[in-house]
């Protein structure tokens, strides 16, 4: 039973890796997906610095929720413990994406929240997309990548994760989470549209802020929650 | 004869939709397009939430211009009744077609409508692409899809739809129409081009503002109405 | 012999032509090539409106320098006489391209020239590449297409075309020329590259101005002229 | 054994040259990819202004240290003195390539350091890639390619170019290098991205400035010098 979900988690996890390639979010190996088998507390994540032609099912890396890595495996994503205060800080997620996706991380870099200026960002993301602080001297001195997640987590003090599933880490670039790896990588490729998107509208009109509550509502609220009326009803959430 | 109609109409509106993600102008499921068979007054239409790759002629949703659907169907586009809106309004047109572009809908959320600052964009539009209000509170807790189509002839009152196939809905997207849904196609994907060169164009010269008159009239005129002389005569209008 | 001359014209021209959209200097039929046949001043150029998949060295269509146009043939271009003007202006030139390619056009629709930022453009274009005078009123109203051609050619009174070999058209775009139809494809696809350039240039510095002239003849002269030592010698000068 | 070593170079240098227009770095023939045997002393370079698809390992060029042509052989590029200074100055490098990469170039042709905005870029360049002085008249007129490569030897005046692999020659564009062509490439391929970046996060923010030393230190020291912790140690460093 645990042996078949994992089976399965691998498989999962692969293809998010390779999907983060096809859709054109992830140069040479600036990226990694990962999922989580909430049962058994076992992280799922891509090895470290292995070509991405050379990834699949069975070289995916085995990490417990505490950060100790299966033995006989390679080493896991460099930012793994990012992942994993993810998955601590964030109870019901399923799969976490980083990528260094070209214009999410022009506006990380930039250190601007991403505004939500219209409804391609209001059907995904409820809200402007939160950008963190510049992580401090003393997180990047203790434990980095860990200090990366806390940085993350301590940004959605009075945001619920559940409506806004993706973050820009300042001078870094863009974290998301889903219900599966499926869904982060769905929210990174979306995130990537609208931050696009976002740009040219910020560069024709730097006054265009936020649109009205009203209309955020509607957007967001007719995709998501109890009273949607998108779609076939069958089809899952992440299906657009 | 109904029903040969129907069946040509079904195809050419599963077609249009086909060409929207060939022609990149749709992400995932952003867009739709649809035709309408003026005899009957049924309208054809994407269904929602659907992926392109399982679309067919077949599951091409039948509405009537008052709003009902066939039974024994799958849900029609969520911004189905914006459609029905301009095929009331806007008497003679044959096709709409909604998307989410990525340059277009970058100036819709800017709140700008498209200034004419060349011979390419005068070729198919009769002067700047209007951007509506932003909708109101009134109008998004009523009938929020249906208004979205007000918004849009309200925009119009004077202006000639012959002439100006395309709106931008601010904090949208775009929307065109045709004397058929391939004619609908067409104009969205001549305004993603023209947003994109337009942008570049304002960037470099923020103050190129429409181009005169004269040259607007010789480039529309010399493609439409009864004088023109480009191409072989034979060829459709939307023929460039 | 004049008739084995034209034959490889029309074969050259439909080729220069099938470039242009290959690549992606042209969208739609935007964009035509022609060639000139100088001893019997018969001008060969694309048809009007003509989808470039129907395109065949056959249905090229043959102009007399006078704008007699042989019978039993398309229409050309509807930009025939521009070139016709080229044509009789520069006395030895031997192709003629003009496009809409996305780059080229947002800085005519700027209406300013595209100026020298570096040794990429100094490589092919002796200088800033020119920008018509917005036509006049009494331009359009007579031979608005001959009239283009006696706007570029007046913008060229104190500039040598052979130096030269691209014009910036104001709120149209670019039309370029060569030695025969190829040299002035490669001309459509170098200014297109360094508009490219130059806008994202001058987005970073407005300052950013001509480049010294030591450089700009450095550059030039290194490939072009008596004293080139670029290349293999045996190449051909549109050669890079 | 030297005749296996140059073998092999030249094969490697092809294949670099033959990379660079793969990866999009290259237009028609605007780059040039080296490598150097350093026993002999003998650098393997493209030939000048031959198309990419008729480039062999056979028909590379063997040029001495100290600038003289092997005999029998094509012209070496025209940027090969440059390349000869880069190597007679960097002392352990292996392989340098020149490009005009779009972005790269842009930045070049603005006359500004490319600043370090975030980790993208502090993971292989270890601060603002440095952008030269314009080239001084004198240099010039004297021997051209050869003070190019001057220019760049004195730009690295207190820079170490173990840990910063990149330059760009203002009004011009970027050189990079590295341990062998193929890192070289790498470098050339990283700068483009990171150029891409971060114009687009100085248009969102002209105030971003360089990222701080602690940050900037803590991503490239974990993939570069005796701490590493990235990867899985048995890649080669530039394996990303």
């Amino acid at each position: 039973m645990y042996k078949e979900r994992l089976t399965k988690l691998k498989e999962d996890v692969w293809r998010a890796n390779v999907e983060l390639v096809e859709r054109n979010l992830v140069i040479y190996s600036f990226g990694n997906a990962s999922g989580i088998d909430r049962e058994s507390g076992i992280v799922v994540i891509k090895p470290s610095g292995v070509d991405y032609k050379e990834l699949s099912p069975e070289n995916m890396v085995l990490v417990h929720l505490n950060g100790v890595v299966e033995t006989g495996q390679l080493n896991p994503s460099s930012d793994t413990r990012t992942h994993l205060e993810l998955y601590k800080a964030f109870k019901d997620i399923g799969g976490v994406v980083h990528t260094h996706s070209r214009h999410a991380t022009a506006w990380a870099q930039s250190k601007r929240p991403l505004p939500c200026l219209g409804t391609t960002h209001a059907d995904y993301f409820y809200g402007e997309v939160p950008c963190t602080e510049v992580i401090s001297d003393e997180q990047i001195k203790s434990d980095y990548e860990k200090e990366t997640g806390t940085l993350i987590v301590d940004t959605f003090k009075n945001i619920d994760y559940h409506e806004m599933k993706a973050v820009l880490v300042a001078c870094h670039g863009p974290f998301t989470w889903g219900k599966d790896p499926q869904e982060a990588v769905f929210m990174s490729d979306m995130l990537e549209e609208i931050a696009r998107m976002n740009l040219m509208s910020v560069l024709l009109n730097p006054e265009a802020g936020n649109i009205k509550k009203t209309l955020l509502d509607k957007h967001y609220l007719r995709k998501h929650g109890e009273h949607a009326y998108y779609g076939q009803r069958s089809l899952p959430s992440s299906e657009v």
